[in-house]
This record gives C-alpha cells, structure tokens and sequence, in this order.
C-alpha cells in the first residue's frame, strides 16, 4: 500500500502499518522455563525493499517500553513517528534505500504481540499473571520464528540498545548462523545488581498498587496506573544524566516564580516526572512492565558457563559494533568494555566506542548525528564486505523531496 | 541518671535517654514560609559533659531518616546503638571524654519532635497534612531555641551528612555568631534536579497508596505503609553505589539455587530492597517523609542571593571541614567542591577531603577508620586554637574497660 501523503518528511518511510505474525497454532511453543506457550502472535513492521538475495534485512530490536513501530508514521495525521525514526529511513544510519529493515515487537509485551493482557485459549480471558514468564532467550527464538516465516535465512545485521541490545547478544550468542553482525548500544551482557534493583523497586510500585489486583485488572473499571506511573517515574531518572536533568530543569519552579510551601507540582523536574508517568499508563500495560523488566534481570549470557568469552564461542566469525555513552550510569561504560574483552578474547571483529554525551542513557535515542555516522560506516563496511546488493528499485533513481517514499515492503 | 549496664562496650555513651523542649507555647514560631506553628518540641539527646565555659558543645545534626539517638542505646537489653554510635563515644570521632555532643530530632520528623503527626491545637486531632511545610532555615531557627534552652551561647561545631550536612551549612550561613566551626559530610549547598527527581519519586509512590488519604490516616486501621515502603526502596538503591551493591549482593539469588520463572523475591538484592523497605514503615512516617524531602528539595543556600559565596559572607571566620565521598553519585563529590571553592573565595579557612569509598552515599556513616581520623583531626585541632578547656571530671581519669560511662550530661 503506497499512500500520497505530502507533509511527511523527505527522509520518512512514510506511512507505515504493523502486521501480525502468529505462530504455534498447533505444536506449542517452549519457553526457557520449561512452560509452553501457544498461539503466539508478534506485531512487526518493516521498511525498505528486501533485495533478490535476501541478504539485506536487518532486525531492529526495542527497548522495555518500545514498540514494532520503529519508523514512520501510523497515519497522514499522525504528527509523532515511530521511536527511531532519526535513524531509520532513506539516507538515514539504516538507510530504507539499501536495507530492509525490520522491527517486531517483543513476546510479553502489549503493542499486538502475545502477552498477559492477550486472551489465554484455555479460558478465553486475558492471562494476567498466568502468562508464563519469558526470557530475552524466548523473544529471540519467536523473532526467529518471524524470520522463517519471511523467509530470511541470514539477517545482515541486529541492532538495538538497551533491552534491545541485550537482544542483539542473544541473537549473536545463540543463533551465530542467522546473522552476520550485531550492534549492542548502551547495553550489557548480564543485568547488575544495581538495574535488578531498579526493576524491582518499578514492580514493587506496581505491586502496591490496590488496583493491580494481583495482575487481574483487565475487566475491572481501574488499572494500577498509579502504580505504573510511579515505576516510570524511577525508570525515567535512570535514563538521564546529571548534566542533562541540569540543563533540562536545573532548579526552575514550572508556572511560578517562588515556592508555594505545599505539596504540589512545583519544580520543572518533577512537573517532567508526572507528565510522563501519567502519559506511559495511556499506551503501557503494567503486566508487561513486571513481565518486561523480569526477562531483563534473568538476562546474564555468562551464566550457563559461568565466563561471558565462553558465551560467544560460537560467534566469533561475526562483526560488532558495541556502543556505550560516558553519561550512562544505569548501563555503565564499563559494561561494554566487560564485552568488548569477552568479544576480543574470542577473536571476533569488534568495533567500540565510548561516546562522550551528556544524555545519559537516552543517549542511543538522541545522539543521533553521531549514531548515524558510526552506524552508516559500519553498515557501509557490512555491505561491502558481505557483498549486500541493493534492493531493486535502483538505488540511483531520483527521488524528489516532495514525493512519498513506499512505505511498505513487497515480499 | 548513671546506670551500670556492664554488657554495653567500653567505648560506648552506655545508656541514654531521649529528653524534649517545648517551645512557642505563648507566641508561635514563625515559620520561613510565614507560616506560624506552635506549641514545637523538639527531641533532643546528648553525650558527655558540657565544660564550665560552655565552650565544647558539638551538635550533630541528622539525615532524612534519622534521629536525635545518635549513640548509646535506650534500653539495657538495647543490642542496635543509636545511627552514629561508631563516632560518638569516649575516644571516638566525636570523644565524649572531651566534648558535649547534642543531637536534636528535626521538626516535622516523627521521633518526639512536632511534625504532621502530632496533635494540632486547634483541633486536637494529628496534623496531618495541615502541618505547614517547613524548610532546613526552619528545623535551624527551632535548633537554636534549644542552644538557648541549654543555655549555650556558641557551639564549638556542628557536623553533619546528607541532610545533617544542609543544616550544618545552614547554620554557618545564617547563624555565624552561635557557632565556631561545621562539618558538612556528603552533602550540597542546594538540591540538584536529580535529587528533586528522587524525592518526588518517593513522594509519588506515598500518594499514589490510597491508604495516604491526603495525610489523613492517623485513625484509619491501615497506614500507607505499601507507599512508603516503595520511597524508601528507591531511596535505599540511591544510598548504595554500583561496586557496593556488587559486593553486597551481586546477582546471587535468595535462598534457592535456579530462577523461579514466577514473580517471587528471587535476587538478594530484591530481598534486601523489600526487607528494608518493609522495616522502614514501622519505624516512620509517611507525612514526615514527605515534609522532609519537600524541606531538601527547597534548599538552595545560594536562593537570595544568586550566588553561593555571598551566602557565606558573614561566615569567613569560622572553620570548615568538607568532606565527599567518590562514590557517592545521589551528592556526588562536585556539589563539595563548589562549596569549597565558595568558602575559599570568601577567605575562609577549609578543609576538604574527597574520600575514596566504594560505600556510595553512605560512605559517611560507614567509612568509620577515615571519619575517626579525620574528625578526630579536625576538632584535636579546633579545640586547640579555640582553647577549650577539657569537662570536669577530668580527661586524665582512667576509665576501666569494664566500667559504664555516665551517658547523661549534668548540666
């Protein structure tokens, strides 16, 4: 479906539509824990042409609180692309010009992928803490069931940050074979005890919520927003440096100009604070924030053999770009470095960097002339040295600023 | 009162007892708000005798969560000292053979002192959330009614961590004539938006727990004990660093040896946030948790004047102690160096230390062996060029190991 819609950008994919996916209809499917899991859908989206080979696809991976809707937009009024948008498009880090890219929502979360707000076949109602709880592992291997039925034998790339990074070292530890080069951004290879604390004070939020009712709130009139609002709250902090909170807000009073000596929203940074807490419990499902945020605390690619270098014995012919930002304090610089040793150690081709950012861990979001030329030069090399044709139709022809970009993939 | 508690350790104050001054019986106490508020008792404890010049008087002054029982214990079964029993004592930090240590609760707290919880005059019934807020300017001017009480005209020193060390600058600032010289340990001279953040965020989750009822709940059968348990785990995680929360808690789990797959206390440091958590709401209050923060958040020393030197004006004269830990990143170690270079632009005499600690934020209660010297130092040094003679009875009496010391002052 190619649309006319004029006002978006030259370098947007344009409008975009998520898809579903579903699988283990019959046979169902196995998660890390032993549980079994069945049907299982996941929302994607893709943007770009898929070349003759099937060797350009890349698959974007999403963080705790993103979506399959990674680039363009849903609809000609939306205003607000998909949450990388900077990134993804026509000339942008994943040019849509050469690669066929791909996002999908993770298993667990609420953007159209099954989790436990997804009716449970046996009873026909939402699961809510019945839904098994799923690992980084169990996203990965549903993602890989995504990739046969789309019939892409070998992803030229993963990439994501943060839960998205973790993603992309499952992806390289245990399916070497689908894939020719990972970029873990501002990630890590095993949840510290410090983010384990995080997520368990965000779910303790949520616990205490009356509402949540033991995660069987679904037909009920109130949702524990309250108590998601609060799990965002502490989340958000995590995800900004001093310097950024400094510059955002510093000390500043919002609507006023002196102290009003009462509990109200006095402060810019707590104004910050509440506005998007309130706002995430409008397009966020608190069971998947507990069942989300615990996939990320079991994830340690070291545990099974106890040495993270053991962990990508097996991958050592592919290529990384592992990124970090010296503000990140919820996923440390020297997280990265963990890995980069582990990485080097087994004789892989790895590229690093730390990158210098006041943003803190939102940095792999907003960094993005920096991203787009690191990651450009990876993908360039990538291309190159993988021998990538681009997708048909040609690259070189012309396209005008004003005109639309197809949107859609044709498979 | 001298009691023989034989089982309490040499170098502790041995048994105390907390005492309250009731003031603004007649006129009220006129808040920085301008707010009034009155009859006000504060709960006050001290260590050691007060010399015949009323020249060796310390008062300590205490964080968010503390109390005026600072050491000794209350009770001849006591086994928990008070929250700075490692650097109160005859030969401690704070030697109590040789000084007069106070410790005084803050208004608005919840140990003895006139807060939210106390009765309103006016109709008999707790405060709640029509006691006025206060700020640091206000639990000061309160301290100084009780210097005048106790009939001492200058304080050798006040010392102080965290929100102890805001008053200690409050002091300095605003009061240079009571006083010879302040300690301000881990702490600012005005609130970072990221403080504000965290504050908020604990503040949030209180008033997000129904049983909060707008700070109506003293006669309710429930508390918003599940609201303050969360403030206080977000708080807990802040107090901690990276390296310490690795050492203390890694990703070892909690009396099982493989993950759960469920939403049960699996990780140690789950364990520790939920305990502590926990714990907490049986020995404070939700409404004093929120006055308190609301007075750090308020705090900027630099506020009238726009510039943190002129606040310290008046102040050059007295000596200062500064001292901030590495590894604390809730006040990280630039908040310290701008105040010092604040006192030395203002001429005064300052030391400062940036103390390697991989004990985050709580380094200062917890570095005891540095603190002892370096304390220990500064006031040898104090008491020297300030000439204060040694209490009656004498210093040079021997104390037998076994033999309790009188805890109570005679005054």
């Amino acid at each position: 479906m190619t649309t006319t819609t004029p006002s978006f950008p030259a370098d947007s994919v344009g409008l975009v539509e998520t898809r579903h996916f579903t699988f283990a209809q019959e046979e169902p499917f196995r998660l890390e824990s032993g549980a079994t899991l069945g049907p299982v859908t996941l929302a994607y989206e893709t943007y770009g042409t898929l070349n003759r080979e099937r060797s350009n696809a890349i698959l974007i991976l999403h963080a705790l609180s993103g979506s399959q809707h990674a680039a363009g937009f849903h609809g000609p009024e939306e205003r607000k692309p998909g949450w990388w948008d900077a990134c993804i498009g026509p000339g942008k880090a994943f040019d849509t010009d050469r690669f066929f890219v791909i996002c999908s929502n993770v298993l667990g979360s609420c953007y159209g992928s099954t989790g436990p707000a997804s009716p449970d076949p046996a009873t026909g109602k939402p699961y809510g803490l019945r839904f098994p709880v799923v690992t980084i592992a169990d996203m990965v291997n549903a993602q890989v069931k995504l990739l046969d039925y789309l019939g892409i034998q070998q992803l030229l790339c993963v990439a994501g940050g943060s839960m998205g990074g973790m993603q992309a070292l499952e992806w390289a530890a245990h399916h070497p074979d689908r894939l020719r080069a990972a970029i873990p951004l501002a990630t890590t290879a095993r949840h510290s005890p410090m983010q384990i604390a995080f997520s368990e004070v965000g779910r303790q939020a949520i616990y205490a919520d009356p509402a949540w009712n033991q995660g069987d709130y679904y037909d009920k009139p109130a949702k524990p927003d309250a108590g998601l609002a609060v799990a965002r709250m502490v989340g958000h902090i995590t995800y900004l440096s001093e310097e950024s909170m400094h510059r955002k807000f510093g000390r500043r009073l919002k609507d006023r100009e002196r102290y009003g000596y009462e509990f109200q929203t006095e402060f810019e940074v707590e104004s910050y604070l509440k506005y998007n807490g309130n706002n995430f419990t409008r397009r966020f499902d608190a069971n998947s924030y507990l069942y989300i945020t615990k996939a990320m605390d079991y994830f340690d690619l070291s545990a099974p053999t106890g040495s993270l270098p053991a962990a990508f014995a097996n991958s050592a012919h592919l290529k990384y770009l592992v990124v970090s930002f010296d503000s990140d304090w919820l996923y440390p610089s020297y997280h990265s470095k963990e890995l980069v040793s582990a990485l080097t150690a087994v004789g892989a081709d790895v590229t690093y960097l730390d990158i210098e950012s006041s943003w803190g861990h939102d940095a792999f979001l907003l960094e993005v002339e920096t991203m787009t030329d690191l990651l450009g030069s990876f993908l360039d090399r990538l291309a190159r040295e993988e021998g990538v044709a681009p997708p048909e139709p040609a690259l070189t022809q012309a396209r005008p600023d004003t005109s639309p970009h197809p949107a859609q993939v044709r498979l």
